[in-house]
């Protein structure tokens, strides 16, 4: 069975939720890895007052046992700390409130849009479930994709290339240490000099009532040559990892490889030659096609290049209007973050684990983890005679 | 219910075919408004050899009746010329061929990946499918598509904004004019200057056995607020639009609005201010946002850019592999463009016009086009009372 | 969008919980009307001892805002009182257990295939999933699909025919009061001699430690013709509704209106002829079809019968094997009910709902009651002027 | 990626095709053994002019390459010769033709609930489309998932129990025997004496201007145990099955196992008690579950039993209400069968082929016929473990 994931919940409702399913049985599920990822998540200097309030943990209402996953849905349930300050105001029985309602939609939000097409009042009932906190729920699964990933070798990791106008100069550091550097940095930026920019940066941005966007990569390492297939649109590899990336609130680009840098590169220099030898078998020298060529994956690493846009949650907002008076105010004021970007990477991270776990299985199938090892073995034996 | 669409078919086989369903009954389907957009697919400068065999054009072999869509599933046929010169090659039945097959894989391809996860020998049984031949279905789905949109007085158009190193003066140009030029132009830039540059770009690299990638910009107007959704990940239409987009053959990058630039944006100057007057309603100013806030349409035309890569058949071929002998060879040489990116640009247009039309029957349901229409009317007339 | 929904959770796990999402916004959804269907769902003369440990009640975790639906995921929570005993058992955490597991799958059940296919040794891993308790998952989920179906005045009832051999006098009860008595019986059945039998037999068979099945009817009353579609194979009402029902733990038949008597019947007593008259519009006199034509509602009541077998945890134990040491040995002896066919139809109401409510999404689209209303309405009007 | 299908075309249309995808590369695809599956869908006596006008033979579009499968999708292409005398009236292009229309829905069929939903005012505009004669596009995909699966030594077949009021004596017939004889039958009905009388009640049937319905069995031999899923109600394979089967046109019931007859049995009768030997492993000495337990195969031959209706096109109609007039009047008289339940007999073997397809490729995976073999033989040697 295909591996399925939704996720639930609203920002300041009871907590933020992730159902997903189509796991092998016997995969090792430990709430403090996926604790681990959850505590990357809320990371990253820029972030606002709420990560303040939250400090996210997992707990694992379905789906394992004893450590173990059962192949059946695993539930993840998030707390939100702040539901204690927010009962009446989110409450799921009607409450008997003063009637305010949020009135100034924020531009760049999904406020005034939600509100015209779900015939709401309040945009509260949109915004609650458009917030990025959302993520908390993708997360935790993406964690347990990795899981399932780590026992093919396969990693799902990345970095910070760009905060605003500072880019990290990346072709100056061993590939080997992107991701310890990353690590490292307080803004997931492996350039320690880029890193130190972009924190001052944030810092004046904060100051101002500004924000900040900026842009990511995401790296997928040893995956096996085949995932995905170029014989139907919807089911081409680069193109779920593009509805699965396009996804994350505030994402506005995913390219592939060299992404936008190919429309000015002629065809001598746009591909990746094709070499071999007894130990490597068949290997590149390059990775420009970011690891899918047909929609497949053919044993590169993946590489996808991601760029957000600034938090349209100002603290000094935009012009907009009263949705009840018309009359021209500025938007509703939310607490929010300068710049998200670092947690963005690793939400990213999490959508890309999914696609990958989710191509990984319909592949090789396999509803326990012994009979998946065994389906790749046989498929890798099967590559190498070749 | 919602529409479905596959397409089918092999570039060198008998017909390349697309079935569509969930398109209302009543809607006016003519084999001839399908045509010219597959014709619209066929021209462009730096098409190659196999354009002059073929001139599309479509028969309905089901779903239609006296120019009527019945509510069933459409199977649209696109026979290939070149079927002809190909019977023995592709034949269904087991023929006696000398046995030769496809040996040296093209960089930057299907060939190598597809070999590998489907087992075969001879790459042809790969290239056949991921050849970008298939469009044709994907344009003769999305030319039906398009036919529903116009009634709900919805366009989706493109124009070319860069072809390898030329970019165009697109700010120069009036919005109004910016489709009827792309329309004349060889190349569908609506930058008369640029339009010849590329041409004389293109005429370089073919005479140098290269190829050359490019931008497109693919804009859907008068979209009302309210496809698509914030709610889940795998409902957001920008994400959707993003698959759509980027499982066409060669697209590398999707960009929503500014896409790539936001990352050195502040938000101050990153989002897109709300205003109101009585007569246009709520309004913007600015669609930095590309049409799409929080996954949703928010009124503003979508605009999407796509970058694609330089063609990877190239007349003098890349550096491969044998698969056989293990030898390194220059790659297969196979007939092709010099530059898609036009064409591509007219397949993109296809694609968006399948996930607008998805999302606008999803959101508004009708089996007829009568029901359908009153369902988008009833919408639009609560939205005015906002 | 469509209406999606999964269920969730262990039987002495912490919970059952349901994920639903489609609903239109502005639906009223209060606990108290879920739980009094999860109430009918533990009720029945013949439910064993876990009945008595359990008072279900849901908490609504997410999509509900003072008593209405955000149109975001819904997600009910249905604490399992037993999780209180069960802890180290059923904990998602290692724990040290003295290693005692589940060895002698019971015939009937998932233990021993379920075993099988997911690499197990332990079949607890297995039953927890399959137990007949994640229905009151799917029961919560089915209370709000009936809230939506209500408004349009859409009706799913049903009622009990026959337990073990008993049958009851179905004709000779009026149709308007075969629900109300229904929901008098301690068994769900409108004839109260028949009623008293069921009780007397499932008072014997318990003593014996023997169990039963039976038949029961689902009706949904008021449904516009015109949901599902004849078009394609896997949009059929009929078809879906099949699949809804079998789903069902226990569930080995189901049929649409006269059903396996359509078997023995000539076609020309084997439809329901049509008539017309200025107030009705087009009707019928007779509904042996059960309220679909051509996988499409057609404005008569849906009629469906499902036939159950009889639980297969048996008080005294079926043959069986030691999974471990291969010798025979009777199967595991678990606690479990006499009968629950009374239960099982109540299940079904909420599957029914489920899907009716799915297909009239699809059919009538509408983010918002409100829309959803409206879309309904004007195709109602449409009929009138046939 | 799982196995697709959708059928497309109208009954006197051009063609009825079927599109599949998801067939493992290199499985043997003749056009041969879809067309003798063709053949015993047009067989058996009972069917009308129709089939003397059609021979039907399968033309394979795409997807297969020297009779391999590609691994691409398949479609197959059907000719209706009717369409020859049909063409005006069929034709996708407007035509003069002189207004008639169907004004006289078929009690029974799709016309009238058709003509609502869908606003048409000429109901053969549904009829095309819900007509029987679809099944030739689900037979001709049946028949490769029939040819997967026999690589895997699973066998689909099927014989009639029952034709009007005459029932087969099953028992008497060896097991062995049953498919054999059915192929004989001219009914399809291994029991040679009630075989007799069903064709002579089919004879005086159609004498009467009347029609049969009848029963049949669906057997499943040699399917592994662990095909579908306990773990959510859309993956349990009965019910899946259950949605494949009852959306054949005209059949009102599905039964697994002993399916309705359940309802009158106690549990301590109802089940497949378990033995093991070393030779055969795990083994039961009954079947009355029909080999699925836990919505999983369980090892046993999976058995279904379908009801099926009288054709309702009748020589002879029944009573009806002229659509424009709204008088009362006999309903449409069209050309049809007065028995076809061979023929849905051997189309329910082709929706179970495709729904087993289906779940042995979600469970093994394989993109060519080597990986999934290997995956299935690791599955079946860690069983052997067991």
């Amino acid at each position: 069975m295909t591996i399925r994931m939704l996720t639930a919940g609203e920002s300041h409702g009871r907590a933020i939720m992730a159902i997903i399913e189509g796991i092998p049985a016997g995969l090792v599920v430990n709430a403090e890895d996926i604790d681990a990822e959850l505590a990357r998540r809320q990371k990253g200097y820029g972030r606002g007052a709420r990560m303040k309030i939250e400090t996210d943990f997992v707990r694992i209402l379905s789906g394992v046992r004893h450590a173990r996953a059962l192949g059946s849905p695993i539930v993840m349930y998030v707390h939100n700390m702040d539901w204690n300050n927010c009962k009446p105001l989110m409450s799921p029985v009607s409450v008997d409130l003063d009637g305010t309602i949020l009135e100034k939609p924020r531009p760049g939000h999904a406020d005034l849009a939600g509100l015209m097409k779900y015939g709401v009042k309040d945009f509260r009932d949109i915004l609650e479930r458009a917030s990025a906190r959302e993520t908390a729920g993708r997360v935790a699964a993406g964690a347990v994709c990795k899981e399932l990933l780590s026992i093919f070798g396969i990693l799902v990791q990345s970095y910070i290339v760009q905060i605003g106008g500072v880019c990290a100069d990346i072709k100056s550091i061993p590939k080997d240490k992107l991701f310890s550097k990353a690590e490292e940095s307080p803004v997931r930026c492996p350039d320690k000099v880029a890193s130190e920019k972009m924190i001052s940066l944030i810092k004046k941005a904060g100051a101002k009532g500004d924000t900040l966007g900026g842009k990511f990569v995401v790296k997928i390492s040893n995956v096996m040559a085949g995932l995905g297939s170029h014989t139907q649109w919807d089911l081409k590899l680069d193109a779920r990892l593009s509805q699965s990336l396009m996804s994350i609130q505030a994402i506005k680009a995913v390219e592939i490889g060299e992404g936008v840098n190919f429309a000015a590169l002629n065809g001598s220099i746009s591909h990746d030659e094709i070499f071999y030898n007894s130990k490597k078998g068949f290997f590149r020298n390059t990775n420009r096609a970011g690891g899918i060529e047909g929609g497949m994956s053919n044993g590169s690493p993946i590489e996808i290049t991601c760029s957000m846009k600034a938090i349209p949650s100002l603290a000094k907002p935009l012009r907009s209007v009263n949705i009840i008076s018309k009359k021209a105010q500025r938007a509703q004021a939310v607490r929010s973050d300068v710049c998200a970007v670092p947690a963005a990477a690793v939400v990213a991270e999490a959508a890309a684990a999914f696609e990958i776990a989710r191509a990984l299985k319909e592949k090789f199938g396999g509803d326990c983890i012994e009979d998946m090892k065994k389906s790749v073995q046989a498929y890798k034996a099967r590559l190498k005679t070749l």
